[in-house]
């Protein structure tokens, strides 16, 4: 069971559907190297998270053979949250992951309103929330703060973030191959003093 | 975007779905009741609990039209975690929901090992897991922690649990319409203690 996590289909299926979202974000190498890594923090017993499976609106199924349903016409549905959430240290953790071929920017139009929206309700509800931003062909993943890249997204005028926003407010992602892309130990350096400051609601 | 959290297609994909897994499970009351509950409760920022989608693997898609993908040719998935899952009160919750409507007990195959085995990790790493069961024919719902139950799961050498085991591990959940199913309630008193005591690793 647990290993069939990521089908080639659910990749097939982000692909398109990335692709018809925007075209400078093609590739699924980040999301195939997030998947890697969090499978590995899943059996390292580290933290559990998942990315969601791709919402498809299925309109037709047939039943070629008894409880083998096929379906014969769906299409992409647009999440209304973000791809990644899940379970670290106790705490909930859910991000939005994005890459870019650009070599100075970040294309704001990468970042949905769906997407603003939701983290800034993971946020406001206790959540630690935040985006992970390839930039392909520097070779440099970032970790930046929701509430950070919402604020350079909404008081930015121009169509994009330079990669120096980045570099001076996200935290550049140690890459290996175990994990691949080792998010949480940013994620340990980002939110060290909201682990220390930040009481859950329920311990009032 | 935000409105399109339920599309049809979903609903059937559950129905198929859960009819292909067991024939006890037919009805989809219950997702729907907890799919409005989950509306009300993030209207309400009470909590950010959301129903994943279901796992679809895509093997063929046509382009009928420029950045219109339709895919002909998919199957359902089993998923490897359980069907939901989102922040409240800054915790991480997890759960399963069932519907049986066996008058006097609860089959033992309708849950299933890959969501033992995910609710049994969600506990190791300070989540909070349950499970959500309707007796459809008795119109009960409970909400009984996913620890309680998979034990009694795994000690049990019937085939089923006696509906007197939930009246008894159990929360019976009150039902109305806004929530149509307040389980975030029953959350509360089956968790209290566990808001008080249970610490997060990153307090350490």
């Amino acid at each position: 069971m647990s290993q069939i996590k990521y089908p080639a289909g659910m990749h097939k299926a982000q692909g398109v559907r990335r692709m018809s979202d925007n075209h400078a974000d093609r590739g699924s190498s980040l999301e195939d190297d997030l998947n890697a890594s969090n499978l590995y923090y899943r059996e390292m017993k580290r933290a559990l998270i998942y990315k969601k499976p791709t919402p498809v609106q299925v309109v037709h199924v047939d039943y070629p053979s008894r409880g083998r349903a096929k379906i014969t016409e769906a299409y992409y549905r647009t999440p209304s949250t973000t791809d990644y959430n899940g379970l670290y240290r106790g705490r909930y953790i859910d991000f939005e992951a994005k890459q870019t071929q650009n070599r100075t920017s970040f294309p704001k139009y990468l970042v949905q309103e769906h997407q603003i929206e939701h983290l800034q309700r993971v946020q406001e509800q206790g959540g630690i929330g935040f985006f992970i931003v390839r930039f392909t062909s520097l070779m440099q993943t970032y970790l930046v703060d929701a509430g950070d890249l919402i604020a350079a997204h909404q008081q930015t005028q121009a169509k994009s973030i330079p990669v120096s926003w980045f570099e001076q407010n996200g935290i550049l992602l140690k890459e290996g191959l175990y994990p691949r892309v080792d998010y949480l130990s940013a994620v340990d350096e980002k939110y060290a003093a909201y682990y220390m400051e930040t009481p859950l609601k329920g311990d009032k």
